[in-house]
């Protein structure tokens, strides 16, 4: 309801609310009054015309500095999807709940929902007519026990449909994805080079790093542009048959953005929110053909085989269901890959690996080669079993740093590429003997304390790994940072865990899978 | 963790966002930077010298009126909370996730919780650790299906624990209670005189309206004062044996109050969190002897006698673990009780009974006796079944206007109590017949529209009710209101839905109990 009889001017708030709108009234504002608004009631913004609209929660503003009495002050991202201007006259009024709500009461009442449910949720939520707290309803209710597969395909369909979708025009669009958890794991920007030299289309997009002390797109920053508007993507992708940008460009399944951004500070991350972010990312994205990497390990995401066995069953049911010819690798993840944690620490790996340096981390190399060797198998003229043999010949040829280059001048080369941090610290070993652990969270928190990925030059680099025999003394891995209280912050949290065990005896052999 | 050597200036920030804590820091904030905060990140603010603590979620700010940048601003509740003056020197840092937030992760995925789980989750609860989305979370994982009756009573307890608890020093001590959702219900406001003359100890106290057009304070309001101290609360109780003050004074179960902050937007009312509500304020209030009151009929909030009967039975096994003397009675929920909605019209009504008034709704009458009835007879000297008679004698006697004369005058009588508006609309019967349904629903929300509770004299005034026989044009209710724009409104939603329906014969005798 708008009772156009009451006109208030919009004022532009400069507070970033992040992905939750917020409208400001002031306490003295007759609206206030006599509309028995309440602080964090949803409100409904309208412009005069009734044209446009915005959803926002209410607070009450008790400071003329801030706004006046006759203005509705709007946050900045509230103002940008209005879409008026400072000073236009606008309505408020009381917000229906979404009427969706009625299929998450029937959730978590416990009854199962239709595709039809899962699609007014999502156009809901991507529309901003959930606040963060009924999306938290919506999904604890979907958690874990909650949801039957089938809602799971549902839900996954609903957040595709409810973005843009690309359109390759090609009948294999290769695409990769690593569920992440292990620093330095690196294996996107030589699988790209790979694949595309060998001619087979794969337009990678990839996220930056939220948790993580680097993605894949700060990473590959360091060396190129990244954030490429979708003419120029497709341009280069239809030259070099390959890309690595960075996904936040197109509008593809945004209701993924909207629902992690509740489920990341609560810490929901069931296997099934994992399989839908994923894949609703990537069929948006036009793959046809997708491998997905599971790695598994004491201190990776995904801690025992037989999780990691059931999410595989879990993402091969909804790809199946999507269309999507998908296939799983479970791999190794007790420690970092590579040496590199941090983004400028990272594309130095890469580039030592595409440059068939000898000093190239090989287990980066390994596992890279081994992805992409799954991938060219896509391809129906590589004859099982052959695609690592073709991948290492494609790396040792030169042909995948060539592309690489090519990828790199197309994006737009960085041509003031990050320096290492100047500020470094050593880490010793506190005792003769062998490296027996790398506690992955340990060592992505202190690159991340050291200014990862913010400062790119920053970061953990590992001169010993699982297995190395060391002298008390020897260096484990240096710390590098830009900035002195980062520096000093990571420092700090060396003191209280290293992130590295020392035993008597090598480690045992291990029960987790190869690289 | 704190980092003491980067110290901001703080500043109270006009904003008032309910429940919810907000702190606000300046985008060219270096902390801000330095320290990877994001907007709705957790934060604790702390005072230098560590004695003081507040947890806030965190919104940027980008307009130097708002705040400077070297400032770290509180929104208007957590500013309260810190204690500190405008101007002292502040620490901020990354919030650690409640450390009972584990035992939701439990909860999600479905597990029995403990005791200890629900203390510690409801004492970071009431030290406000936990976001609104973090609450969301919980009270869904907690909802319908998901609890045991052990967990509930668990529940409650731990909101008991979590807040101060009354004692009144006699072993009976009365309460009475209805879950609510029929309008002009106020039968308190006669019980509490007739019991009270009785020589029962009855302290009651209720809370305001929030979603219904009256709450028992407002409508005592009109009246008398409410907003009593618990000194002067204890010695009107010492006096006169009863009160009818508000609630909202004394730290009863402070967790209910945060809980309901969230439950209300979201819809979530499951029975179980009515029973935790009720049960823990209750107790936290001191009582020993308690009647819950459950209206059932078609737009009541409980609309089966089934449903009545198993919440009966929740009610009945948490009361009595708590060590409760409980009773539950099952009344007729099909229309609104009495004539007046709104606190000047309910408050006519009540004082038509207590005179002995011929004229006086009957409807409201025979259930305050009956209810009452039900309350003496906790008294081991009343006969069984004889509570009515009682009851009725004393009402007839006059003792009852009396006790509620001395209330007033010892609660501070209302010398100017709120005249009727006088904006009036009479809604009339579209066609001759019998009244068949009166919407509870739709006249609590057309005297809401009209300005109730807010403006005291506002609200809807009933002139037939169920099975009365009308003639086309004869007026139904009328509409009260102070203020041109909300009369407005609320005859406009009569235009959609009067709320009455005629039919051409009597309803049928009602399957719902009796009043």
């Amino acid at each position: 309801m708008n009772w156009p009889e009451i006109q208030l001017k919009l004022h532009r708030i400069g507070i970033d609310t992040y992905k939750e709108n917020v409208a400001y009234l002031h306490l003295d504002c007759p609206v206030y009054r006599t509309e028995g608004f309440q602080a964090l009631a949803k409100v409904e913004i309208n412009s005069v015309d009734d044209h446009q609209q915005v959803l926002a929660v209410l607070n009450i503003v008790n400071d003329k500095n801030i706004m006046a009495i006759d203005e509705l002050g709007l946050s900045e991202q509230a103002f940008e999807q209005l879409g008026l201007a400072d000073g236009d006259m606008v309505c408020i009024a009381h917000a229906l709940p979404p009427e969706s709500l009625d299929a998450v009461h029937r959730k978590i009442a416990g009854e199962r929902l239709h595709a039809d449910d899962f699609l007014s949720i999502i156009r809901d939520v991507v529309e901003n007519r959930y606040s963060r707290m009924e999306m938290s309803a919506f999904l604890v209710a979907c958690s874990e026990s909650g949801m039957e597969r089938e809602e799971l395909l549902y839900l996954t369909e609903a957040m595709v449909k409810t973005g843009e979708q690309l359109d390759w025009g090609e009948p294999l669009v290769a695409d990769k994805h690593c569920i992440g958890g292990i620093p330095g794991n690196r294996t996107t920007m030589l699988v790209v080079p790979i694949v595309a030299a060998h001619g087979m289309l794969i337009p990678k997009t990839s996220s930056r790093a939220i948790t993580s002390p680097a993605g894949t797109a700060d990473t590959m920053q360091t060396l190129a542009r990244v954030d490429l508007d979708l003419n120029k993507l497709r341009e280069i992708v239809h030259r070099e048959r390959g890309c690595l940008a960075w996904g936040g460009t197109a509008r593809l399944a945004p209701a993924d953005d909207i629902l992690i951004s509740v489920e990341r500070p609560l810490s929901l991350d069931s296997p099934g929110q994992m399989v839908s972010s994923i894949l609703s990312k990537k069929v948006a994205a036009g793959a046809t053909h997708l491998l997905i990497d599971i790695p598994v390990g004491p201190t990776a995401k995904v801690r025992h085989m037989n999780d990691a066995l059931r999410l595989r069953k879990l993402f091969e049911y909804v790809g199946d269901r999507l269309g999507l010819h998908l296939e799983v690798v479970i791999t190794n993840g007790e420690q970092p890959i590579g040496r590199g944690i941090g983004p400028a620490l990272e594309a130095r790996d890469v580039i030592k690996v595409l440059e068939n340096d000898p000093d190239a981390p090989s287990d980066l190399r390994e596992k890279a080669l081994r992805l992409a060797g799954r991938i060219l198998e896509f391809d129906p003229d590589v004859r099982g079993g052959q695609g690592y043999a073709t991948a290492r010949d494609i790396l040792e040829s030169g042909r995948a740093m060539a592309k690489m280059q090519a990828i790199i001048a197309a994006q737009g080369m960085n041509t003031d590429p990050p320096k290492l941090g100047e500020l470094v610290m050593e880490i010793t070993a506190p005792e003769s003997g062998f490296v027996t652990e790398i506690n992955n969270l340990q060592m992505a928190r202190i690159a991340r304390m050291a200014g990862a990925p913010m400062d790119m030059g920053s970061g953990v680099d590992l001169l010993k790994k699982m297995g190395d025999q060391v002298e008390v003394g020897d260096t484990l891995y240096r710390i590098h940072a830009e900035f002195p209280s980062d520096f000093d912050f990571a420092v700090t949290l060396t003191r209280k865990d290293i992130g590295f065990r020392i035993g008597d005896k090598p480690p045992a052999p291990s029960y987790f899978p190869p690289l």
